[in-house]
C-alpha cells in the first residue's frame, strides 16, 4: 500500500489509534516506524511513573499491522491481527515511546513480524519485544 | 490484595485504565471480571466497526495483572507484566468487551493467567484468548 | 481427512513421532488425543526425574498440526506450524503423557488450536498448555 | 554455571538430550550455541524432507534453559521453562540445525531470552526464531 495513505489510515482513519496519539513516523515496504508521545494519559504505574503495558501491547500490535500492510499491493486487502505475543523488558518511562516492526515472513496470506520497542534516548534499550502474526485478506475477485 | 482496594485501584488510580473505561466488575482470589463499556474512540477499523486489537490486548493484559494482584497478600507487592500473548478469533463488535481471567500457576514470584474475551450477548464466542505471565515483587523486609 | 489415515500417517509416516513414540489414541474431526508412552530416554531432569520439555513442546506442536489436519477435507492438503506457545504449570512425571488439542479458529487457510497435557493418572492438572497457529496449503488446482 | 560443566550436563546427563543428539558448541555467559546433526529420525515431513517441529521447538527450548544456567553462578541452581514461544519462518533442511540464544533479561529470578534458528549453509536465513521465559530456583540457605 502507498505509504502516504498508510499513514493517513493508520493516524486519521483509526479511532483509537487517535485516541492514544499513535504517529506513523516511517513507513517502508515491510518496515516502518510509529510513535506515540508521551501523555500523562499512558501511565500504568504511578508510584514508578511507568507506562502501561497495554499502551505497549496496543502500540506493538498496531505496528505490526501496519508492516504487513506496507507489503500489500492491492489497495482494498486488509490486514488482521492472527496472535501477538509481547515481552516486557523494562518499566517503560514518560517519554515519548517508539516502535520499530519489520516483516521477517513475507507471505500471500499470513506475514509474521518482529517489533523492538524503545526510547528515543536510549535507543539500544529495547523496553519491550513482540511478535505478530498477521492475516492478510484480499477481496475476492468479481 | 483487598477486591474493594483492588478495584479502586485498577478504576481509579491507573491513568490508562481510566483514559479506556476499564471496570473491575468482580474480583476474587485468583479471578477476575474486568469490562470496557464500547465508545466510538475503541474502534480498530471504521470499515467493518470492529474494535481495535490493542484495546483488547490492553484489556487482557490489565485483567492478567488485577488476576495475580489478587492473590497477593502484601498490600505492598507489586505486579508486572513478563510476557503476553493473544489469540484473536473474531473481531470485537461495538458492544461492552468483557474479560476473565483466572490464575492457572499462581507462584510466590510468579503467577500465570488465562485469559477469555467476549460479549456479554455472546458469553460462549470467544473474541480472543490470552497467556499471561506476571512478576510478583514484594518489598524486602527492613 | 480420514481419521484412519490421518492416524497411521501420525504413527507410521512421520519419522520423528516414531523416534519419540507419538501414539494418535483419537482423531475426530478438530480434536485430537495423542500420547506418548513413558521411557527413560524423554527424561530432562534426571535429579527430579521430570520429563524434558522438548517433549512437551513436541507433543503439543504435533497435536495442534493433527488437529487442524484432522479438519481438511482435501486429501492433498498439508499443513505446517506458523508459531506456537506452550506455558510449562507443573513438571511431567515419568507416566504416560497425554495432549487434548481443539480447534477453537478453523478458518480456510489458518487454523488455531489448544492443547491442554496431562497425565492419565491425573487429568484436571494440567502440566502444559499450548496454543499454535497453523497453516493450510492447498495443491494448486491444475 | 562453569561452561565446561554445563556442557557436559547438556550433552550427557539429560536423556532426552542424547536422544535427539543436542551438541552444546559454544557456551558463554549468557550466549550459548546449541547444535543437532543431521539424522533420518529427526524428519517431520518425509514428502518435502523437512526437519519436524519439535525438533526446532525442542533445540529452542534446551538453549534458553543453557543460556540462562550459564548466567547462575550458584552450581546448585535449577532453571525451568515458564513459557516458550516459537516462530516457524520456513522449513528446516536435512542439515545440522544451529540455535543461537541470548538472554536478553536476566533477573535473580526469572530470564528471558530470545533464540534463533538456522543451517550453518545459511546462517542469515532463520528456520524459526523463539522466545522463552525461564525460572531460576535458587537452593534455600540451609
Amino acid at each position: 500500500m502507498d505509504p502516504t495513505a498508510l499513514k493517513q489510515v493508520m493516524e486519521e482513519f483509526i479511532p483509537f489509534n487517535k485516541h492514544v496519539g499513535v504517529r506513523a513516523v516511517d513507513i517502508e515496504n515491510g518496515r516502518v516506524r510509529l510513535e506515540i508521545p508521551f501523555r500523562e494519559e499512558l501511565i500504568g504505574d504511578p508510584m514508578r511513573r511507568a507506562l502501561h503495558g497495554g499502551v505497549i501491547s496496543m502500540l506493538v500490535d498496531t505496528a505490526g499491522g501496519c508492516a504487513v500492510w506496507s507489503t500489500v499491493d492491492n489497495p482494498r486487502g486488509r490486514v488482521s491481527t492472527i496472535d501477538l505475543r509481547v515481552d516486557y523488558l523494562r518499566p517503560g518511562r514518560g517519554e515519548t515511546l517508539v516502535v520499530e516492526a519489520r516483516v521477517v515472513r513475507a507471505g500471500k496470506r499470513v506475514g509474521v513480524v518482529d517489533m523492538n520497542v524503545f526510547h528515543p534516548s536510549a535507543p539500544e534499550e529495547f523496553i519491550a519485544t513482540g511478535k505478530g502474526v498477521y492475516n492478510i485478506v484480499l477481496p475476492k475477485v468479481a
